[in-house]
């Protein structure tokens, strides 16, 4: 019937989405003190950093700082993002902590990569491959193709599956063309307009033209569908999805502010672990960071699992009553 | 692969369940406003009030008010609740306005029935065996098989599929000697303890021992998982549904302020209708309804596709571009 795999990875990237979005600015040690109570959760890949242009996400002017400070805890991958070879130089400097990789990254709308990337789609796709012989020339692996407005766009209206397949396909081609090695194929719901039956068949056709490709998904929870879409992507045999705690996060250019972000954390572990699919996360701990994330964020986050508590702590309540 | 039913059935309980854990007193004239507003969204069935002590639940003390004062809508069935003869005899004074069928309500779980319904399992079963002679004494049929705590409890803990199916079965054997004709099985995760896979075992397992009855799903979103939960039973073939607008309500006795409650009308219609499942309800006009509940309430409702908005607005917006 279905295809639950045993076991999920999550990327963790909460630190990186949050604060891109704060709107005071956030303390360089808040920062990493929320990262370092993240990597004690048991999760195995944390994005911690952005390094783009301080005039355009002024929240990350001190991604250097903030990838200098945290304390590198054995057995995570530590990420960071950039989009233009400033920034790559800036995360090669801390290529003892970070892991490096590229990523091929179009739209499968036209107009959100005309607003998100600043490019029509044709012209991303020329620009990528600009981005690509920089990475090669760095002596740096392109490995993550990445896929965003999969499944709707705020801007275009409804993506089509055939349009998902197309934006998936030219990224592949490029990696081919250029001799990537591509180890995931990322596919961003990054509006929040996915809905199960859509996730099943978008992944199914990517798995079918594709296949033996690992698949991660990166749903927004935009409009409470989010955790459903998780769960339809599992039913799939998705292993890899990123997620944020608390919720948090959201695309900055995507036009609903107040919204939730991505789909959060500790939703997706509580969904995953109730069904026996194991993540390798302390659910309370991760719990615990999300409430750090609130207190540093200085307001509530989207995530009902924060207010409603875990199961484990009614369980032990129970059996000890 | 799986069960999708064509058509939808959702019971609005928005009114009914939000009012009563209000912690201010809510003016008759919002209460019907909601209603009003409500019924003119599509919902086929709408909850209204709860007929019980002034003392245990302030929050209802003008039930007969707000029964007397909405305006019923061709099409729309008012339903309202009670826990006991008074409050039946309260609910048959407004036979014109209402539709009056009782319920058997067990607990699946021992520790829920002491809380909530005060009384052990076996003692539950005895009060319902009284309760149903005077429903039939008073000519109102019994009609609604309801079992509380299918999925897990926050006193007992993890509630096995075995101790659901038992819980039903209960219910069943005194309907079918009380000669209650059940017209449909209301399996509630009072206290949002569901996984997705536990819904489609339990729903399951209900479907094959009672082949042909109607199930409906009473879900709280108390950790998240509500609309994945949903999208569960969907594939289960469940076509009725409990939900409250805004994602108001949850249970007072369950212990975990703050936390959602019921999951969100809008959103279950988001889920539904995104995958051609016909649900007769304008989204739009929920959402506006979702709105006007928080200015009556006087805060913010937990569902995220309040704060999202409505596809159809950016499908709009990007059919006009």
């Amino acid at each position: 019937m279905s295809d639950l795999p045993n076991r999920v990875r999550i990327a963790e990237e909460g630190p990186r989405e949050g604060f891109q979005i704060a709107t005071t600015p956030i303390p360089t040690a808040d920062k990493i003190a929320l990262i370092d109570a993240l990597s004690r959760t048991g999760v195995s890949r944390l994005q911690v950093a952005s390094f783009v242009s301080p005039k355009r996400v002024p929240g990350w002017a001190d991604a250097d700082a903030v990838v200098a400070g945290f304390t590198p805890r054995p057995g995570v991958i530590y990420h960071a993002l950039w989009f233009n070879p400033q920034g790559l130089q800036r995360a090669l400097a801390f290529k003892d902590r970070l892991s490096i990789h590229g990523s091929i990254t179009v739209a499968a709308s036209e107009a959100f990569s005309l607003k998100n990337l600043r490019r029509d789609r044709a012209g991303q796709i020329a620009a990528m491959r600009e981005n690509i012989a920089e990475h090669q020339a760095a002596g740096v692996p392109v490995t993550r193709a990445s896929v965003q407005a999969v499944f709707g766009c705020n801007f275009q209206g409804d993506v089509t599956p055939a349009q998902a397949i197309a934006a998936v396909s030219d990224v592949m081609a490029l990696a081919a063309e250029t001799g990537c090695v591509i180890e995931r194929i990322s596919l961003a719901d990054s509006m929040g307009w996915a809905n199960p039956g859509q996730i099943e068949r978008v992944v199914g056709e990517v798995r079918s033209r594709w296949p033996g490709q690992a698949i991660s998904l990166h749903l927004h929870d935009t409009r409470g569908l989010g955790i459903a879409n998780a769960y339809a992507g599992l039913r799939m045999g998705v292993a890899e999805f990123d997620a944020a705690v608390g919720g948090t996060g959201g695309c900055p250019f995507a036009g609903h502010p107040g919204a939730p972000g991505n789909i959060a954390t500790e939703e997706l572990v509580l969904l995953c672990e109730e069904m026996g699919i194991s993540t390798g996360i302390d659910i309370d701990a991760l719990i615990a960071a999300g409430h750090l994330a609130e207190t540093i964020l200085g307001r509530g986050l989207p995530s009902a699992l924060l207010r409603g508590g875990s199961l484990n702590a009614f369980r032990a309540k129970a059996r000890a009553a």
